[in-house]
């Protein structure tokens, strides 16, 4: 259409070139560097045979020394060092997801969080079996926070969400003895299982992974999701930009990096004020902008349409640009990095969370009784730091796409309902899809998600495969890094139907929507989770006969495990680009990409050549669609 | 007297290679060939500094490379992997300790397990603030349990047995903010705060370390100490003898294994009927003999005087004796080579904990309500095996010690009071044993604790330790690994006062007691929390002023890690034979061994040099008598 181009990974790569040059100028280190340092990676790590759980060892397994010293194989070091990856990961999810609980138990009507979706409160009060008439919405707000945060210690039973789900698969979950309890005592029993001489049996150890998943994505990460929407309101289609190209040179540049949304909430809250951008002509400059990295930009740029300055590999880059007064982050895929990178320009690297404290930062702890003062501050402290610019350092990449984001679960199906005829057909379902999806003008959808890996030519996988994918007429729900490599590429713009198959291309058009739906950050993956489930319930297909596969080909954090096993638990096929560390045993990979099909009727897909990869997604969501005869 | 001596380390040893010979004729492997094939150890791994937390790596910190990919540099990833070693302990321990609490919950008149020290049951009953006038006794240890397993998820609040603790203490814990929370949510967050992009600085990571220790050690691991205490009994003074020749060539011999009593003591109760011993008897065995390994081993030692057939290292050698029919395990630092071990012989080698699971075992899964017949079962089934013991490679090595053991705290009161003069003195405290220390009798005392670890001759440390330090007046209370390594020398034998120097032999004279006090399993440290608790409040000292240390000169366990922390956070200076993979990192270093002195009082010292270490520990009890004026 008219003049809209792709921004290449090439263009990316130029961009980002030019900003090292900046930052050789003044001695900066970067990531680039540290990757040829480490370079090659040890093999027993990579390959997961290194043990180090007791202090008897390390252990490492190797042809003449095929045990540990306690007598554990390759296949009991993989799986334990497996499902420890996925507890951190389930454990980090949650425990954000506990803070979002937190911080609506804390909300007041005066207070500095409000309920801005009280509809939706309502709806999970009533889910949850608590009484809702004639109750102030503020009192309800917190039994319901009281509620969620017993989730994480509750002594007896599952996790509440798990209702959620199609019966059929709550049956799997409890055949399978998967169905999560609290959500950290699953962390904790993961970590009991793998103590030294606890499990070693790989079986027994993926099975508590596929849990501990379960426990993350439909426990801890669905309340993340949710209660944010309740804290900041469910997100609907909104516009915005994406790539360096939206910090902006005139004003003062604050970015927020991390993935709690309470401390950006606030942040935008006072950056948009008029005290705040009066403050700032004073100090010299034209205005306030704030731009996200990661799933803090995810967040805001899901509710308030702030526009995303860049993804996990790009947070230096914010840097380099020379424009960037603060940096301020919440919790998780914040490179310690940031702190001496922001001492050689003038930025201020503002650490807030007892989490996720740093070295060379400033630490300004942000909790919701002193969020409106400490943003404020943070805000103010940005503002003053403007003058410390230094001129000659400051470039920013003339490079942005225009993105439609905000599509939450809620937002897709009122999209839907805007292709139904309202006159015959229900609304509020997801039927206008299943029936698109049935007659083959859509042949299926990936979610694409997960971070950036240097293992993988930075966002090249994400593009690549969401470009073939929509030429192949099988939409995309993206999240985390993934929906903003899509974003900076200019996926998410609506103009991007033109780069879709003819059937894709004119349900784009019908619905006004881009290709590639923006879901929001990674605990949002919960979204996708509610979606295929009313998918599967609205078609009667089981979830796992769906055509629709999961996908994180650079995935980088033990979320992405965590995660990975949780959607797979759900019975969705999931496609890796990075090996989680477990090739040193063939028990584990089989099970993992054979094996646990017969728990829970999905299985991991393994291939770090990315070509292959994507021509065996779509093998399968054809190989889905034969199987249910469309 | 008279023909008292101790057994060495030399005879331990002969005894062994003796063992491995019949291991040799049938192809057995053993730690002893592993070790040798595992070393050396990679410098990387064991200093601390190699980073597998997200698949962007492994990094590793050289030099040349001074961070990681991410920009973490070796203090920030030697203090994450501290934090995960703890994590990892502080979970296990608890999930031991709530596997009892479940325990209590499924108590019944009639049940399986019951209730057996009601006392102690309503004394906890009455500190938890529960009404206990007038309750049927099951139903208040329901409750109680109830309230127990809530500690691991309670959503606002510390730890309930945290008031147990002097007001001092208490009062630092709240100012450094490490006093804990419910205990599964301090394993959570250790988790995120070490997830990739969180914590990087040392200080915040050790100071969580400290407060995850505390919710083992105050926590998981006192509520597993104190309700087997209502389950089973709670310790009194009680003979029994330990190493290997209390198993009997002409018995059917079960060795139990691990750490949970709830599996052991059904075992015990099953073995000891009179229909199991005919069953034995008909299948041509004289008996059935009972022993035990690790910490299960201590459990049914402390409880019914079951001897202590050895520790940690000595697990292989109850199947290499060839007389062994069944080795029944729980949970924790079990070999998965007991495995492929018992296959060369006729061992049976039943696995019962879900959270246990090993390869070539029998898995039959016990739970309270299946225990009695399960454990009827694996009893007949090693009964049964009994025909298939091969004669010509049986050989129980002619080596054990006697022991008296059972020293519970509420033991060590009542011996105490034995020496008080009831006319004058109040009784049922501490004071006997303060006024010995004010007067010098006895010196100071040392807790003993911890594991084997073949980078130490083993047993040598405990035991040479423990000589020199009686030698010089200096008590010892001992669990786990470290008492059996007392019991196996014969120092748990009363007789062995005679190697006293003159004040504690005439203590324990007087008292009648071996001057090493065996006072359980490791979860029984928190026995040791509270005898601190109590001088402390009897003396008016602080615990850090107490003349007491802690030391873990073999300890191999995560559990290790994370009981230092909370034995060095409750003021009580700590030393280490075994370095926790910290050496990369002189910031964190420092911090364990100096730093955290400023926030609760006490360190940790790391002497790998055994003889050094002692030296050091009798300096540190004799300045901290002279700062107290005695």
């Amino acid at each position: 259409m008219g003049d809209f181009k792709l921004t290449s990974v090439e263009e990316f790569e130029a961009a980002t070139n030019r900003l090292l040059e900046t930052g050789k100028k003044v001695g900066a280190d970067g990531w680039q560097y540290r990757v040829a340092n480490q370079t090659p990676h040890c093999k027993f790590g990579e390959t997961g045979i290194c043990c180090r759980i007791c202090s008897m060892g390390p252990c490492r397994i190797t042809p003449k020394a095929p045990r540990g010293i306690c007598g554990c194989d390759a296949h009991g070091i993989v799986a334990r060092n497996y499902l420890r990856f996925t507890a951190g990961g389930a454990a980090t999810h949650s425990d954000h997801g506990r803070s979002i609980c937190h911080t609506l138990y804390c909300t007041a009507p005066d207070g500095n969080y409000k309920v801005k979706d009280p509809e939706k409160l309502i709806r999970i009060a009533k889910e949850w079996g608590v009484e809702t008439e004639g109750k102030d919405i503020y009192d309800l707000a917190h039994e319901v926070a009281y509620l969620g945060l017993s989730e994480y210690g509750k002594v007896f039973g599952n996790q509440n969400f798990l209702k959620r789900a199609p019966e059929h698969t709550q049956e799997l979950w409890q055949r399978e003895g998967i169905a999560p309890r609290a959500i950290d005592r699953e962390v904790s029993c993961s970590m009991h299982m793998t103590h030294m001489g606890c499990s070693s049996k790989a079986e027994a150890l993926i099975r508590q992974s596929l849990r501990a998943g379960l426990s993350d994505g439909w426990g801890g990460s669905m309340a993340g999701t949710e209660f944010s929407d309740v804290l900041f309101g469910t997100p609907k289609p909104i516009d915005t930009e994406a790539n360096l190209g939206v910090m902006n040179a005139d004003n003062v540049n604050i970015v927020v990096h991390g993935h709690d949304p309470a401390l950006s909430e606030m942040i935008c809250e006072y950056a948009d004020s008029p005290e705040m951008i009066a403050y700032a002509k004073e100090m010299g400059a034209k205005g306030i902008t704030i731009s996200g990295v990661c799933c803090t930009s995810n967040e805001v740029a899901m509710r308030r349409g702030i526009p995303m300055a860049g993804n996990f590999l790009q947070q230096e880059n914010v840097i380099l640009t020379g424009a960037c007064e603060a940096i301020v982050v919440d919790v998780q895929c914040i490179f310690p990095a940031l702190g001496p990178l922001a001492k050689c320009f003038h930025t201020k690297f503002v650490t807030t969370s007892e989490i996720a404290q740093m070295p060379e930062s400033d630490y300004i702890r942000f909790e919701p009784e002193n969020a409106g003062e400490n943003a404020k501050a943070i805000v103010k402290l940005a503002i003053e730091n403007f003058k410390n610019r230094k001129p000659e350092l400051v470039h920013i990449p003339d490079m942005k796409q225009k993105a439609t984001v905000g599509y939450s679960f809620e937002a897709i199906v009122k999209t839907l309902d805007t292709v139904t005829n309202s006159q015959v057909d229900e609304t509020g379902t997801t039927k206008p899809l299943i029936d698109c999806v049935k007659s083959g003008v859509i042949r299926g959808a990936v979610a694409m998600v997960g971070c950036n890996n240097p293992k993988i030519r930075p966002d090249t996988a994400h593009i690549e495969l969401m470009k073939k994918l929509i030429a192949n007429d099988i939409i995309i729900v993206a999240s985390g890094c993934a929906a903003q490599a899509a974003a900076k590429a200019g996926l998410m713009d609506k103009a991007a139907k033109d780069l879709c198959g003819a059937g894709l291309k004119r349900v784009c058009e019908l619905a006004d929507i881009p290709p590639v739906l923006h879901m929001g950050s990674c605990v949002d993956i919960s979204r996708m989770m509610i979606l295929v489930a009313e998918l599967a319930k609205d078609s009667g297909w089981k979830i796992s006969e769906l055509p629709v596969v999961g996908c994180a080909p650079e995935w980088m954090s033990e979320k992405a495990v965590s995660i990975g096993n949780y959607v797979v638990a759900t019975g969705i096929d999931t496609f890796l680009g990075v090996d989680p560390y477990i090739s040193g045993s063939d028990q584990v990979y089989k099970l993992l990409t054979e094996g646990v099909r017969e728990w829970v009727e999905a299985a991991y897909t393994i291939e770090t050549d990315i070509d292959k990869l994507v021509d065996r997604m779509i093998d399968r969501i054809e190989e889905k669609r034969d199987a249910l005869g469309i």
